[in-house]
Parts: C-alpha cells; structure tokens; sequence
C-alpha cells in the first residue's frame, strides 16, 4: 500500500471516529437538555469536514499520544465552539444558509440561536475543561478570548476598502488559526509532550491555521460548492479577505477605483468583472503563493519531531486542505 | 455590636472584596483584549447587587473554608457567567436599559452585544475551570446547560396564559435558582466539605433562589426603581410570572377575560387595573406567602451546619434578599 494511500484511510479512519464520537455524544446531551442541545446537534451534524477535531487528533500521535481516548473529549470541544462561534457569527451576518442547511436564526429565530451557541460554548468548555487541568483550560480560554477580540476588528473593518494586510493578519491569527494553533498545542501537552515541543506544533497550527483561511478567501471567489454558500458570499457581506486587500493595493487609478465601487456594490452580476480585476492586480497568485509560503513554515516546525506515521498523515492532511480535498 | 449590625458589616465586606476583585480582573482583560472587554467590563460594573458572588463567599465560610482567595474565581466566575446571560437575553428581550444603563445591543448593536456576551461566558469558564478539578466543572457546565433550556421553555411559554405553575417552577429552577444552587454547592466544595454536606448547601441555594424570583416577581409588580426598569416590564414582554399564572387560575369568568386582556395589550395605563385583579384574585399574598416558604425550607437546610458567624451572616443575607435591602 502507497503511503499516499496509508495517510488517506488515517485521515478517514480519524473522520469517522470524530463523527461516531460526536453523535454519541450529542444524542446523551438531547436526552439530557432537550430542545436546545436538538437546536445545536441540526447544526453540528449538518456536515462540516471536522478539520480542527482531525488536526488534534492527529497531532496528538505526532508528539507521541498513545490512547485517543485521553484527547478525544478535546477534539470534540474544539468543534462545538467553532460551531458556536459560527451559529452566533451567522446572526451578525445575517445568514441564511450554512453547511447547506437553513440557519437556526433564519429558522428558529434570534433568541434560539444566541441560546443554542451559548449551549455549544458550555459543551465545549465542558469538555475542555476539569479533565485536562489549568493549563489546558487557560490555552483554551485565551483562544476563545481571542477569537472576541478578532471578531470585533472584523466587524469594524466591514467594508473598510482601507484594511491594511496587518489587519487582516491579526483577524485571521485571532479568528481562524488561533484556534488550529491551541488544539496542535494542546493536544501535544496531553500527549506528555514538554512545553517548547507542543509550542512547536502550535506554531504548525498557526501557521496551517492562516493558509487554510487564505484558501477559504480564495474559494469564496472561485466558488466551491462545498463551501455551502454561494460565491462571493464574504465580498457581499463586506468582508475584507485578502485578494480584495492586495487588489486595492496594488491598482491605482482608474482601475483602483473600479475596484472599490465593485466591492462597495457587490452582487453575483459583477463576479466576472471582480475576477478580471484580481487576476489583473496579480491578488490570486499572491494569495496562491503566500498559502505556499505559511505551510512550507508549517511543515518546518514539525521537522524536529520523529518521522512517524502520524507524522505522514499530518503532513498529507497539510496538503491535502490547502487543496481542499477533505 | 449587635448579632445583626455584624451581619451587615460582613454582607458590605464581601460586597466590597467582590467589587474589588471585579474591577482588578476586568482592568487586566482591558489590556489583554482590549474593545470586546471593555464593552463587556461596562455592563459588569453598571451595578448590581453582587448577590451570587457573595452568596458563594459566605457558603465558602459556612462550610468551613479559611481562605477566601480559594473561592474568589468561583464567585467572580458565577458573577460574570451571570451578566452574560443577561446580556443576550437583552438582546431577544429588546431590552433597552439594564442596571440603569443602555443594553449593549441598543448601544453598540447586535453583533457586538453577542460578541461581548461569549467573552464573559469564556471569562467565566476560564475562572472555575482547570483550577478546581472536574467535579465543580461538571457542576457549572450542568447549570449552564440547565440555563440555556430554562431559557428556551421561557420562550415557549411567552405570551402563553395557559402556563402551569408547574412550568413556571421548572423554568425558575433553570434559570434563576440553578445557578445559586451550583454556586453553593460548589463553594461547599472548595471548601472541602463532604458531598452530602455540599448537596445541602446546593439545596439551599435552590430555594433561595426560587424565593430570590419570586420577590423579582412581585418588585416587576409592585415597582422598584433600583430594578433598573420600568414597572411592568416582563408583563410587556410577555413574561408570565407566578402572580400573573396565580391570578389567570384563580380568576373565573369575567374577571379572568379581563384579566387574560390586560395581560394581552398590557401598557402602564393598565397598571392599577391589573394590580386591582390580582389582588381580588389574592395572587400578591399567594406570592408573599410561597416565598416564606422557599425559605423555610431553604433555611431548614443550614440546621445541619455549626453555628457560627457566617451561619448567622448567610441567614441575614437570605433575609435581606426577601427584602430585598441589598
């Protein structure tokens, strides 16, 4: 068998675990809580490619963990708050569809939303904390924080044509690859990993953590269906990802200007002209490369640990986001 | 110095440790994470009476805990998961003022008031998670999650003038009484009592805090101008309190229509109408009464316990609290 091969049945194998393991989990919670943990589980269960809980879990045999059990209640935290933040990020955005299933705002109603993501955080946190002790707790909880703090400067950069690449940089850390680099940290420490070895692999994880949201701005452009929503959704939302940052920067003039009122009155019509301008400006193929850029540094952090299996499949699952294959 | 001048001597002390402790943690999050903590910082300390956190601090020392500083994250945790709560549920209330100051959703709109919501939820967790061991984590992840599906009945029920007493209790259980009853429970623990002596304190806190609603009740009635909102306020939300669901059972024919339609198209200038029903129907006393009795036997459950100083300070506070002097 072709290790190509072997680190896809790992990364399935881990998919498959990580659902098995949150179906049971949840059908305990609906028995438990009723109405809001049903909310919660529609939404949980609606898809999603389970990247973060795989990472962790992956990350977790790369710096030596030999029972999955111990960092499985982790993994699962991680997915019920990036679910949450995404429930409540959906009523600010006003979102009708996620995971290609009507949003619980848009179908419930505001108050069930707030109430069922709050329910999700105290999943999370449940899980995450007591078992794993106050350091685990405190990375968890800075990364939560954080993510707050992010979400925050998000909002008052919406449609600010002027977001510098700084800014988007300290989103993007905060929002999306915060997260990725305290589940690679975390899951290391669980596995009995020393301090400057799990902050290794939470480097891997911010830096992984950044390409993956530098894909994910690419394919809002291009259009995935995957992606459960329809092109050019962050562009009509207002959203500043950063081939619409690199495009203003670097037109100037006419076509500077055509730009901005292309974002500023953006709908599916002028998608085509959108394009035109970013190809002109270079800002696909700068994104291109600096996804290349953020997992060749990525892929350096894990050099220091032994070339494993695990090791393998994470690098393989790596690759395999930024092409967005699982 | 009388037994009841010492009383309230302790009561203003912890008052005040906990407003201190309060603005020391909060000014550390300001710097830490900036806008997000002080939109949430500037709910925190609009006011408010302190009551959970002092009510964990004086259980701490009624089952024999000697060193505060053990107990003050737990407090403070309880306080600011407390003002998360009320934060969004201002937002699907459409409240506009809380604790005398504009609710962040009317201030600041709806995306920030979520934001900031989830950050003292995580604040929260962060506090009484990992530093006290997993037990008391499951107790404050069972009291959240008991909270959010208090909140969803509550929704259910709004408007609905066929709610059961017995849906009201399940409701108050959830939503107010619960996380005294964790609080308790918990500080018990800290403290290093036994479990059974801590289920004790937690039953306490049950019925204190289902007296605790049942005077909030009676002051959204009667006016309170220290409530922060006008009189009446949850009868125009459609909230059904125990007086109203009283009134609509003990009520027959005429006076119930009338009653059913002041509930209905409630507005200030039906005010003295509806207070005249209720009294005729006896709800008032009914409510005066069933709140003597939850701390009866709230109170019956501190018999187990020494009789010491802060035995006779917890009771002064329950008191107080039925009188709502603090």
């Amino acid at each position: 068998m072709s290790q190509r091969l072997l680190a896809e049945d790992s990364l399935e194998a881990a998919r498959l675990r990580v659902e098995a393991e949150l179906e049971v989990f949840l059908e305990q919670c609906i028995i438990r809580d009723g109405e809001v943990a049903e909310l919660a589980t529609s939404m949980v269960m609606a898809g999603g490619k389970r990247t973060r809980p795989i990472l962790i879990i992956l990350a977790y045999e790369m710096a030596g963990g030999e029972n999955i059990e111990e960092v499985l209640p982790m993994a699962l935290a991680f997915e019920l708050i990036h679910t949450a933040t995404l429930i409540h990020d959906d009523i600010h955005d006003a979102a009708k569809y996620r995971r290609g299933t009507q949003t619980i705002h848009d179908r419930h109603g505001l108050a069930k939303a707030i109430i069922a993501g709050d329910w999700l955080f105290v999943q999370g946190f449940a899980l995450g904390g007591g078992k794993y002790g106050e350091n685990i707790v405190k990375l968890m909880s800075k990364c939560c924080a954080d993510i707050a703090s992010a979400e925050l400067k998000q909002l008052a950069h919406i449609n600010d044509l002027a977001t510098t690449p700084e800014d988007y940089d300290a989103i993007v850390r905060g929002k999306t690859a915060g997260p990725f680099a305290a589940g690679c940290e975390a899951a290391a420490l669980i596995a009995g990993q020393e301090a400057s070895k799990a902050a290794a692999l939470g480097r891997f994880g911010m830096q992984l953590g950044i390409a993956f949201q530098l894909v994910d701005d690419l394919l809002d452009l291009l259009g995935d269906a995957r992606m459960g929503k329809p092109r050019g959704a962050d562009v009509l939302e207002g959203k500043m990802t950063l081939p619409l940052i690199h495009g203003l920067t670097m037109l100037h003039g006419d076509a500077r200007q055509q730009l901005s009122e292309v974002i500023d009155s953006f709908n599916d019509g002028l998608w085509q002209e959108l394009i035109s301008l970013l190809e002109r400006a270079g800002s696909l193929d700068y994104s291109r490369s600096l996804i290349r850029t953020h997992m060749e540094r990525g892929i350096e952090e894990l050099h220091g640990f032994e070339e494993t299996e695990a090791r393998t499949v994470i690098m393989s699952l790596a690759k395999e986001l930024m092409l967005r294959k699982i």
